[in-house]
């Protein structure tokens, strides 16, 4: 094994705007060799998410940003390959955060949760059983409240985060109506996942049939994308809409001010006059629901009243052209890196 | 009684930008008479809210726009001169809200509550023990949750809303920056409410001023005025910061859009990565909490821990001067007028 070397991918560049591929630099290094408390993974699964991007600035955002030159982080599902922490054997399939490379070694007290290769697919942590579908129960459960017969609105559904919204809402009995990109995602999301009304973004009249799908307006709008999908969203709200915040991946790539007129005042005076709870987050803010939601998650998932779709790229060196293309809304699905193994 | 008229003031022209007298029209007209359920009101105070202003536009508000030649409502605190209802009695003071004129029929069923002649000064009811006092009461017990330590930023806090919503956080055990235009509301401020902060909007430096009065940054910020406080408000915004929408006065005369750039990607890009709560609400989509408010606030009235100013007009003819007077920021404490009796 100490032959062995670790392959990782780092930061090699801030992008301006959107990024692209000698951002990121492939590298081999030395094993990394645990210590007591440690672990030493084997990553199997890399998870890839739109926050990522975030971290390539230097400014702040909502998470904190990568050094130059440190290995892209990630969610991962990893095999404990060596381990000096009590709670940690080899062989244990776990929930990491290991990031771009084929070996880490990690405190064993970060390690999330140790995964059941008998049980559901084991890479389903890293989606609609972890933290993208985690973003879309805590949304609904804490801020956006799909009531029975309420119209809730949600972009990049066929994405892991969207389309567990969805089909969330739907076991509430809200009417939703899905946005994504193109005639395949939209069928989907109307013929799989079972949404009310499916459109595809890119129509030239998408304002216009959004208004036509939503005849008695919006209570729920899920943001994580912005954009023009917002503009078009932003009419329609009814009094006492809820709009969770978990993303806004249209905007990532922007560099320079939107151009005038300045509609901030317009958006403070619709959240006033339409009595509106606008309300950012992310999914650890309310950890304390993760062990309910892992529960009744799984629940649904051996039921098949949730489903889901991957979107697998085969090898740690095509990460980074398959993140680029999600942030152009190339992936159909969960976007997972399986490692060659 | 018969022989007298009723004097009202009306809507006469929908305002364009900033009101102005010929928007409104005084008018005598006959004694209104009660029919069975009713009571004959004789208003002895009249409030006079920022609200109002968002009644005379024709458009969409938080509230449902007045005609052209309807009398202007408001609050009042008014006497019982006849009654066809069980549950009131001539000579009855109440808590009503029967508009700007001498004397209304109002259906029995829409009085507030009965107030006590030995008890609080009635026209308290219409300020800091009522619909402004409430605002502030709820706005606080339900989104801006100001907990002890930290840091509360209110504007146009010599009003009835800002000045109680200060002195609630401070009883909360909140550190509090209040702002307001003019030397002596400054003042008042710091001597006589207990701010730890008073600052002048009309100070050139003003945003400077601001972040220095905040140097652990602002977890509440209760929107009453919007505009520049607004801007200079963002960037010192912590994560997890609440902004209960109350009132956007600085916005409420604009006719055009503001110039660009659009911030208003930059608004929500901050409400995500800030995980900020902004959430519009009115006073009486909390109104099971009136009674709590009633009593608690009446508590503290008498104990002495909530102070209040009044600003009297005398005379209902001059309610038009007066409330334009109040959109410029030239009240000084809640606005009332006292109707000549």
């Amino acid at each position: 094994m100490t032959t062995e070397q670790n392959t990782r991918i780092v930061l090699a560049a801030r992008p301006k705007g959107a990024p692209v591929a000698s951002d990121f630099r492939l590298e081999h290094t030395p094993m990394p060799t645990p210590r007591t408390g440690q672990v030493l993974l084997r990553n199997r699964w890399l998870s890839l998410d739109p926050y990522m991007r975030g971290r390539m600035n230097a400014g702040r955002s909502y998470v904190a940003p990568l050094e130059i030159g440190e290995t892209m982080d990630g969610g991962t599902v990893s095999e404990v390959v060596e381990s000096l922490h009590p709670a940690w054997s080899p062989g244990d399939l776990v929930l990491a955060h290991a990031g771009w490379q084929t070996y880490a070694v990690v405190d064993g007290e970060t390690l999330r949760r140790k995964l059941d290769p008998a049980g559901l697919p084991v890479q389903t942590a890293l989606g609609v059983h972890g933290m993208p579908g985690f973003t879309a129960y805590v949304g609904l459960h804490e801020i956006g409240r799909p009531q029975h017969g309420e119209t809730l609105v949600v972009a990049a559904a066929s994405g892991p985060v969207g389309a567990t919204v969805g089909q969330i809402a739907k076991l509430k009995g809200a009417r939703v109506v899905g946005i994504a990109g193109g005639a395949e995602k939209v069928a989907h999301l109307r013929d799989e996942l079972g949404f009310d009304v499916a459109l595809d973004h890119r129509a030239e009249d998408f304002a216009e049939q959004l208004a036509a799908a939503c005849p008695d307006g919006i209570d729920v709008y899920f943001e994580n994308v912005g954009g023009k999908v917002f503009d078009a969203v932003m009419p329609l709200l009814n009094d006492f809409a809820r709009i969770p915040v978990c993303g806004l991946v249209a905007h990532y790539n922007a560099t320079a001010p939107a151009p005038g007129p300045d509609r901030l005042p317009q958006l403070m005076a619709m959240i006033l006059s339409r009595h509106l709870t606008v309300r950012g987050f992310i999914q650890h803010d309310f950890i304390a629901l993760y062990p309910e939601f892992v529960r009744e998650m799984g629940r649904w998932l051996r039921d098949g009243r949730i489903r889901y779709r991957e979107d697998v790229v085969v090898g740690l060196e095509r990460a980074p052209e398959a993140f680029i293309g999600m942030l152009e809304g190339r992936n159909f699905g969960k976007l997972l890196v399986k490692l060659d193994s």
